[in-house]
């Protein structure tokens, strides 16, 4: 098309390009209509001058030729002017927060348009070309304690109503020929079931919310299909496996380029590791803590889930391992509840898993020490440590999370910190893995990986970022 | 544009939508060209009814409404029928045979059509759709020692000129509608000097060829500049860096999304890795070899680049160092002379510099053995390692690539094979690094990279590969 597009250029005089050319640098959409408009004016009366009003046969002709002249001046008007990509954010939360400061960075609010923010209780609509700075706009949205503040010129206030939440963006998005991309900084199952419809609806998903992909495999195979339609938006979601260390990526495109997964062993909970790169050492440490100790300092200073059974659950790694394993056919069968289906070893004493209350989890877990400290000894004694992990073979069909004794040569006996660690065996990989690694805390790397799936979306609706 | 769209085919008739899906899926060029002829004239009967012969005011309506209506026809047309995206693959070497098997593959295919094959003498110029396996393919291009065959409808055969291998793409970019992709997987600097005139003229470059972007910074900003304009191409080279390793597509999109690189340490030879990983090891080998012994089995079991040299000189890191440091501003300005430019050390013995014969060269190497000796044992004496790495350190303005000795605790330290690994700080990951390592060998990895890199230019000219 931009071929027939460039031939036809050839077709107009200078100035009837330049002056297309002009309006359509100069930015706004209204711009880029009245470019539009008058190219087409100059077209048709190019094509027919007054001196010779056209007859029926030739009137087919036209048609044809400004169907050409048309599509160039779509080319070219797209070319030079490539409208922003609206975000449509839920869940302002930490990462949410510095997705937007992100998002507002001043290379990417070329890109970018901030079109809604939304919390568990209110949305603030926004009009497009807000001109605030990140903080600013953060503040339209009000507490979800707050009352809903009236609508102004620039912020149309409503109740959050996620039924409802497809339609508005879907409708914003056809009236202002925007694409736009709903963010999910939410862990809400409900908003992850929106997914297929959003999807549907030509409009793109972006989160970090691991619920749909590791969810049941009807709602995994609905984000799937509706990936399939030709009017189908995008959906990235790095985030969810190994906070910003680029995991799914690389998956993706070994199996894109015909590679296959054949293992997969990996540390993937920054907490976990925590805990066990402290509590299980190469070299004895010189005051040994017990396990309850570790877990209750990590819980402390905010180590932890606010509740840190969600932790020692073993069901984020098993929600991370059926992500990937989704990713790398063809097991998606096998795992038809999701992370439900994978072997997960719970740390979470069986008298332990109706306390809510987190403080009094942690005092619990006291009782147990005993426990650990067994196991941890008797890693000890065949010159190994303890670390959980999630483990994937293909081979054996294998799909399971759960602690494992490692020797002192294997990597993950030298981790630190709350190092993430991933080794990857495909047909390519074979004897030697892929190797990715580092920590799985800072939200910053978790929002940067957020921001970049965006920027990929932007990239494939025609934005140019960096380069 | 697409909402227009949207509006503007409510306004058709079932039929004729139903007619025109039809074509457009059907797949071939000519029915998507004969898909908006008859959308055009069932619009433009729509509109101009015979009983109704449009007076000139009217005509001016129509052309608006027409407009509208070819846009819709453009959007629809083009998300239902998406051409395939051409390769014109120069440099048929190991890695380039592998990447046109990798592009023929089932799901590939779909994607891509190979339309050119180049080596150093000759070319051919393949008709789209060509139904012939990789083999069968490849076969179409002689070796450049035999005589170039007469053409066939599907095979046209030319001397390969690189003067006007541009020209001659983007001739065919434009007589096609397709988009064009140049997959340079030779080494030279000549073709790499192409790469600014080729993405000027709205044609892509994928490659793993480093002259481009670790040369002169003239021809580095040139290939930025080239990117800059409204109607140019894309340009991705993964695998110049780390093999299959995903090292630069990682630093994008930290740098991308607000990041910046501090600091990055580096194995990036697989060769330099392969031969101190086995030199210099943390528990003394049973029986140890000479460097020059070791030199000679790797480079006769083809572990070396055909004269060792080119590995020993350190030249292979210093580009690689230069790609990664150009990548991450502000240091381009640093490296004028490209990798000439960074602080390298060349383990080429000065006596040996000359020696163009590789056996020579090898044989050569036994009088230098106490050298690698004595800095093996000093290395030792510390309880450390030798590595050859490349470093980059903003703070201090270092960008060098050596010898250096390495703890045994250092991750570097337990390296073996040839295995590639870097660490990369940047402000996120400020005290603990994200790490990437993996093998840098197979051919396969290399290949698996550039095909990524080649899909990545399909998805962004609206190709859907894998989900």
């Amino acid at each position: 098309m931009v071929v027939v597009g460039r031939e036809a250029l050839g077709l107009l005089s200078p100035f009837t390009l330049a002056q297309v050319g002009r309006l359509g640098r100069a930015g706004t959409r209204s711009d880029c209509s009245s470019a539009c408009l008058t190219l087409s004016l100059a077209l048709f009366n190019e094509s027919t001058s007054p001196a010779h009003p056209p007859s029926p046969p030739r009137l087919l002709f036209i048609s044809y030729k400004l169907l050409q002249l048309t599509a160039a001046l779509y080319c070219f008007v797209k070319r030079t002017y490539v409208a922003k990509v609206g975000v449509a954010l839920v869940g302002v939360g930490l990462v949410g927060k510095e997705v937007v400061r992100l998002l507002l960075s001043p290379s990417l609010r070329q890109v970018f348009d901030i079109v809604l923010l939304s919390n568990s209780k209110h949305a603030v609509l926004l009009e497009s070309n807000v001109q605030l700075d990140a903080d600013a706009l953060l503040s339209l949205l009000p507490p979800s304690s707050s009352p809903l503040p009236p609508s102004s010129p620039q912020a149309t206030y409503l109740p959050a109503d996620p039924d409802h939440l497809v339609d508005l963006l879907a409708e914003r998005s056809r009236a202002t020929s925007q694409h736009i991309i709903l963010v999910d900084c939410t862990s809400s199952e409900l908003i992850a079931s929106l997914y297929p419809r959003t999807i549907s609806s030509s409009l793109s998903v972006v989160t970090p919310n691991k619920r749909a992909f590791s969810s049941s495999a009807s709602l995994y195979d609905d984000v799937q299909s509706s990936l399939r339609r030709p009017d189908a938006g995008l959906c990235y979601y790095e985030a969810t496996c190994g906070a910003g260390l680029p995991v799914l990526t690389t998956v993706r495109d070994l199996v894109a380029t015909g590679d296959e997964v054949v293992k997969v062993e990996a540390v993937l909970s920054g907490t976990l590791s925590y805990l066990f790169n402290q509590y299980s050492t190469v070299e004895p440490p010189k005051e040994r803590m017990r396990f309850s100790e570790l877990v209750w300092d990590a819980w402390k200073n905010g180590h932890t889930e606010p509740h840190p059974a969600d932790d020692l659950s073993g069901r984020d790694v098993a929600r991370k391992l059926t992500i990937l394993a989704r990713l790398a056919p063809p097991s998606s069968a096998n795992l038809p509840d999701g992370y439900a289906s994978a072997e997960t070893q719970s740390l979470v004493p069986p008298n332990l898993t109706d306390v809510t209350d987190p403080a009094a989890f942690v005092d619990g877990l006291a009782a147990h020490d005993e426990e650990f400290e067994r196991l941890r000894r008797e890693a000890e004694g065949e010159g190994k440590v303890l670390r959980y992990v999630g483990l994937l073979d293909r081979s054996t069909g294998t799909i399971k999370c759960g602690l494992e004794k490692f020797a002192h040569s294997h990597p993950f006996a030298s981790l630190s910190g709350s190092y993430l660690s991933l080794a990857i065996y495909t047909r390519r990989y074979s004897s030697s893995p892929l190797v990715i690694q580092g920590p799985g805390y800072p939200l910053s790397v978790t929002a940067g990986a957020v921001v970049a799936d965006t920027i990929r979306v932007a990239e494939r609706y025609g934005a140019k970022v960096g380069l």
